[in-house]
């Protein structure tokens, strides 16, 4: 049921993904009541409220919550409860990666404890015995997953770019995931997606050919120099099997236009808006 | 400065490192009063009094935590308080692995902020710019890290063992982060430590080799099939250049052994000796 919701989304609204990478630093003063938790929370929900009929999915960086504290995490609880009553979906950004009983507590937090969200993003760096333990999960609690595959930071280069046996070392990662996904699969679409994006033309027609099937996440778009025909690409023909990331570009719009603050939603919306044009047409 | 105190603990105590993996499911039922928080962290704390003389330092897998929730990282947080009241050392086993101000995010929360221990470990697997942010933070807070290279686990033959020029992909890792370690030091220590364990003594003996002056965070015994043997290896000729983890092995004996709870510090404190008895010899 949850891909073919978020597939449903991407079709009916955008393949736009909110990231609620949200600091302190982007409040308006307004926001501002002296309650981390609260005023987190507020920020998170104006921006859901204002765009939940244009977006596929909210992705939320738990880094940021982290950052803030017990008081941060527990607007990183409240915020994905809110998307949840209302019917819309949610990504936990927590890219954990670890094996066997860890792991297991971390499916436990983070698909069914305090920190339940739809999608989790994971790190593979491990091996397949830190995927393996979400699954029987994710098949239970109808959930999915997106793995680290191809990253759109400079970095990416470092480690997932290695030849091995000449070809990338990403390659080898989604051939094996790709398999996984096969058997955990939500009426034929794997629940296994992949965080891939950041790179040219060709390379995106090449990793879409090779996993026909898969979800992407498409992270890099606008501030780290994503452009719409690369993403157009990873869409798929159909045009929705993947969801583009944006944050900062969207989070901190008011404070790039400096608007007053009544203008706050509108400004928010705009952004929204504006990329979906962009990457959509 | 806190290299060399965990060398020096090393020295005056033992390789120790007692893992605070603790799960509601250890606790006696004499420590269950219902507030998740106060029970867990009772449980730490008379683990940490009684073992405190014996060990190195503490290392917290946080997904327990997670897995309990808000009230579980009240008490992640708490524990972490407690052992640097004691002027004892921490680890955060986070495995983090995120890019740029994503990083950021997490060096704050888990260096700095609410989640601040002496040292956590990171995941490489995005690259070199998954690390770099915490460079800076771990030099004016005076802390190290642990990056995964070699892990214990079976998967570990999934991807960090894949062949890359002719060689281990963790030897391409372990080469790069020897080298920054070089720039982040502590007294002509570098602060990047590495994760490895679990392998036959050849290839101990390579690893230590390797990399001479690294710290290596040692998972993997008892439980998971680490030897003495391989481990007195990796710690290197001057036995102090590694901790070596064990979780379920220290922190369950109550449970294996059945024991009165008037016991529970006695027959915890003795899986400790019995660890230190047959590393140290």
């Amino acid at each position: 049921m949850i891909i073919k919701k978020l597939q449903d989304n991407i079709k009916n609204k955008s393949c736009v993904c909110v990231g609620l990478d949200t600091s302190l630093n982007y409040l308006p003063d307004e926001m501002r009541t002296g309650s981390v938790c609260d005023d987190l929370f507020r920020f998170n929900k104006e921006i859901i409220d204002c765009t939940k009929d244009l977006v596929a999915v909210y992705k939320l960086q738990i880094a940021y919550y982290e950052a803030a504290g017990i008081e941060g995490l527990k607007a990183y609880k409240k915020t994905l409860e809110y998307i949840k009553s209302l019917d819309l979906l949610s990504i936990g950004d927590i890219k954990r990666g670890d094996i066997a009983a860890t792991a297991k507590e971390y499916a436990h937090a983070h698909l069914k404890g305090d920190f339940a969200a739809d999608f989790i993003t994971l790190n593979p760096y491990m091996g397949y015995d830190s995927i393996t333990p979400y699954l029987p999960v994710i098949e239970e609690e109808d959930k999915g997953l997106f793995i680290l595959l191809r990253t759109s930071n400079p970095g990416a280069k470092d480690i997932e770019y290695l030849q091995v046996e000449q070809q990338h070392l990403y390659y080898h990662i989604g051939d094996h995931l790709q398999e996984m996904g096969k058997e955990f699969d939500d009426n034929g679409m794997p629940r296994i997606g992949m965080v891939v994006g950041g790179t040219h033309s060709d390379e995106a027609k090449e990793i879409r050919d090779r996993y026909p099937n898969t979800i992407f996440l498409i992270p890099g778009y606008g501030a780290q120099g994503g452009k719409a025909e690369d993403i157009r690409i990873y869409l798929g023909e159909s045009r929705d099997k993947g969801v583009v990331n944006s944050s900062r570009g969207i989070i901190t719009a008011h404070q790039k236009n400096n608007s007053p603050f009544v203008e706050f939603q509108n400004v928010i919306r705009n952004a929204v808006v504006k990329m979906v044009e962009d990457i959509h047409g």
